[in-house]
């Protein structure tokens, strides 16, 4: 997978990139994160890629140009999927979404920054509108890494240990249980005795339940947060469906 | 404000907070953002800072004893109004969540990585759980930097033009309007004219009457995304409610 971000602010960019998964995913050869600096792409002398709203008010509006030429440039040299753009009012970035997106081949990301993009480019150019949350950033460049990281994570072989991604909150929509690791007794505070019991059904049978428990209780909107599960049922039956 | 994030991966943050607004705030002397390597509180030669889960199963855990040398080294230093815990199974980050943090002198945010903390700091020592949204990260970092990105930017002064954050997405439950710069025609995509019209309070109304549409086409589960407005209501009275 090649995922080639456009970006004013590069550099804010290169350290998410050159750590953790995505520096493993890069260096096994899975995927390829290519930054663009959208100013090589700028008007005139200044390399302006922003100018002022038509009609007034505050903040900077990116200009359509830069951005043609930018896109077009990436388009000569392969196909893209999708030409997405973040920002807060695009489709909701969600767990399904970052599954779809895993089996793309190239994509696009154009950051928005400073008041956003000429709205000519959101009509002509993007095939995509993602919003990784109900919320306003300084610009597209943290929400454009979220989703990178999100997707190039469940490439197969990225993670070390694969089951580790399928067992994620969210993967079967249920929250994951709670984790534990040593000391046993960390100062009287101690670890649930069923884990140490070495009894791997049992273990997996109280991981459901709390994880059922704690979906019904933080995320009752989620379809398992209300589940059909019965006090009495066997867990094991239902956990199979 | 100041904000000290504990991380096994400075590295991957360094970018985000040295750049724009960040950088900016920091400079001003509004705020000030803290990296600290958990390593460094890790335990025996190897400074290990997780172990397997009990129990079994993929991916490691983070241990209490690093994570609680290294809250209590900061607190030592200072009073801390809440300390965060970045998880896809936390309160779900909004704008008017940011806001309220936007008010608090002094934040720890504690990122999770590779299976997430050992439960016992989450009990004990973390006040709050946040998520940025329901997908799944490699790691709690670039969760951390939506975070404080979204909630420096409101620190008064930060903005250039502090009108600039208040007509942002979000800030009055309407999403912003649509917005373009010149040229006024880029090869036959046009401007919409009111904006060229110079008659402020025409284009006041449109862009209102564009942000009413636009929540109620993309969001109508925002509260503004249903509104008492009818057609042919006066948008100018709607809008000072």
């Amino acid at each position: 997978m090649r995922v080639d971000i456009i970006t004013v602010l590069p550099g804010l960019l290169e350290g998410p990139f050159s750590h953790s998964i995505l520096k493993r995913a890069e260096e096994k050869g899975l995927a390829e994160v290519r930054l663009h600096d959208l100013r090589k792409y700028g008007i005139g002398k200044q390399k302006s890629v922003d100018d002022y709203a038509f009609g007034g008010g505050a903040g900077m509006v990116m200009m359509v140009e830069p951005i043609i030429r930018c896109i077009s440039d990436l388009k000569d040299q392969r196909d893209y999927d999708e030409v997405i753009y973040m920002s807060p009012d695009g489709e909701r970035f969600t767990q399904s979404m970052a599954n779809g997106l895993s089996l793309k081949q190239n994509l696009i990301i154009l950051c928005g920054h400073y008041k956003g993009v000429d709205e000519r480019v959101r009509e002509h150019l993007i095939t995509r509108e993602i919003s990784i949350g109900d919320y306003v950033l300084s610009g597209g460049e943290l929400a454009a890494a979220v989703v990178t990281d999100a997707v190039i994570r469940l490439l197969p072989g990225v993670l070390n240990d694969e089951t580790s991604a399928l067992t994620d909150s969210y993967q079967d929509g249920l929250l994951a249980p709670p984790v534990y690791t040593r000391p046993a007794d960390y100062a009287g505070w101690k670890v649930p005795e069923v884990l140490l019991s070495g009894h791997a059904a049992k273990i997996e049978s109280w991981r459901f339940e709390q994880s059922v428990r704690r979906t019904r209780e933080r995320r009752p909107d989620l379809p398992a947060g209300t589940p059909t599960l019965e006090k009495g049922d066997n867990i094991e039956d239902k956990k199979d469906k």
